[in-house]
């Protein structure tokens, strides 16, 4: 029986803004810099969701690409997609957005619904520079 | 004497909202879609700034790299990285921030400050699948 | 007036083979090389489509992006994805499907339903490695 | 003694269908989807091919890439580049072309022809959206 | 008859310095800046040639792509690849090999030798940011 | 707790030369080719370096990203970014700079200045084909 890995990338557009709002304007300022500023700024965001399981023989995938697809974009996708990650996704309450916060929280959406206990890893790619990775642990 | 054409990539990060103050709620959904949501959303933009002219046979360069991206980052990717284009950009006052439209805001600010009239074209990528393209016509 | 140009990309995967149905074999492969091997390989495709025209200044668009989507989608894309470009597109029947013969094609298609004559050119990557550009002429 | 990773990547291209032979056209359909098409359609294929092991002192290499990629490119590349891949080659006969199916045959091929057990991972993108990795469990 | 673009793609490695032998050290580190130093840096190139003609309806392509990558290996690339553009390659004898002087070269090399005047246009991308163009004016 | 990876890529162009002083000219180019030739060749390499630990919950975020630039920036890339990398940098004295020997010595180097032992892994693409991977194995 062989294990393999599979992952399906995705892509979304969204705004945010950096700020612990426990916090000064001068401190919010001194660690998040630029991404502080209160009006916010966005990103095209890359999301990369990695399955690991046994090959089933019959189809000779891990996964339906199509029920991957629509599980994805439906729990997470969808609710992120062309909105403003601090003011317009329930999930997301209360959480700082950063590229660490937001692999997390995806992470969880999506372990509640992918079958087969298979999700392995999700990777966001914030910018061409910048990626979370996070596995659960 | 040589024509050569000389373009430079840069990046910024902003949010935006597409929508026609003059429009009802039901009709800037209709033409803008996802954009037209109120907390707006965001893009990784590329700006390809192209000039075109003579290269000086004393420096085999058209223009020096670094006056070129001095002036780019001054009149343009300073005013707009990390900020909100709808809110934050007095130079985009009024205007929807469509790439289309951004593109010839950044290209009229350009004009104004590049030297000896070599500003030829510029390029907007808002995804990696939309771009717009402005020639001065 | 600001006349801009608007390019959209799509994706498309498919395969085809290259022979000159008049030549012999020996023939065949010394022009085409393996892309004459008669069960085919396949590309990853990528159109760029580009329309060039007034900005409205109602909308700030050249064109509403949604709707060159659909008529891409629906007269080039859906035609072609997951298709042998030989054996399964009525109007490719009889055409070596080179870069250069597919792109001139699906210029002809588009032209036929992009409103206003903004069609402006069409450009075809068949790998990261071959472009063809086709403008109408 | 330093252990590092060594990666490289290939690219071929070619064709393929997903059908179970012991299957309905209409259940073919259900699961694969327009990759069920009797005709087939094609990608560019990128192969990384990844080892691990000790970098030889005297060479700061872990094995000399002209090595590699010859034995990539004899018993791999070769056998697929410009073919179509439920037809054309010997060893994937009788396994469905999926990206997991496709990319644990060609571990297995490499493993038997790189010296050393130093193959350590074989990823396989079908296209820029899907990737499968194996890693011989 | 139909008059099409053909562009292909071709990468090379080099190292090079940017020095103007007539200045002092101190104006080709202000003018030129890190570019300067003696021992030089490098760069993946890449190399866009971009051919415009007459599509043969025998072929269905503008030229044979196998004898365009011949042309442009054994003219361009194989002087170049793994060289000191400075130091190694006779046809850039006493030339400061900018972007914008390397890719009048490479067109005045090319033009040589592509057949039927169908040489249109050259790209050289030094880096992701930077790329000069030349058409021959 | 949660337990993330933050990747962050950096860029730098440099030239070297592959040959062991110890072997003829002919051992040289037997096992380096090309890149034994004397005068060099360069690239534009990338570099990710990959952190590992626990998300600061005040912060959202396993460290500052400005503080990790500045540290990459000051210890890896200033000493390498336009240099020859055989003759101008003092911590590779010695070393036969390959993608292996780079980057076991750039996470040597930080090792020494990232906090918290949370250095995790550093890659080092030379090419988009070539990468080797590093962590501190």
């Amino acid at each position: 029986m062989a294990i393999i890995e599979l992952s399906k990338r995705f892509r979304f557009e969204a705004s945010h803004v950096l700020r612990n709002p426990d916090w000064s304007d001068e401190k919010n300022y001194r660690v998040f810099g630029k991404c502080a500023r209160p009006n916010g700024h966005g990103h095209n965001y890359e999301l990369l969701v990695i399955l690991r399981g046994e090959v089933d023989p019959e189809t000779g995938m891990l996964i339906e690409l199509k029920q991957l697809k629509d599980l994805v974009n439906r729990h997470v996708i969808d609710q992120v997609d062309h909105y403003h990650l601090n003011l317009d996704v329930p999930f997301l309450n209360g959480i700082i957005p950063t590229a660490e916060n937001l692999c997390i929280a995806f992470y969880r959406e999506l372990e509640k619904v992918i079958p087969n206990d298979i999700l392995c890893e999700v990777q966001l790619w914030e910018t061409a520079e910048n990626r979370a990775v996070y596995r659960g642990d």
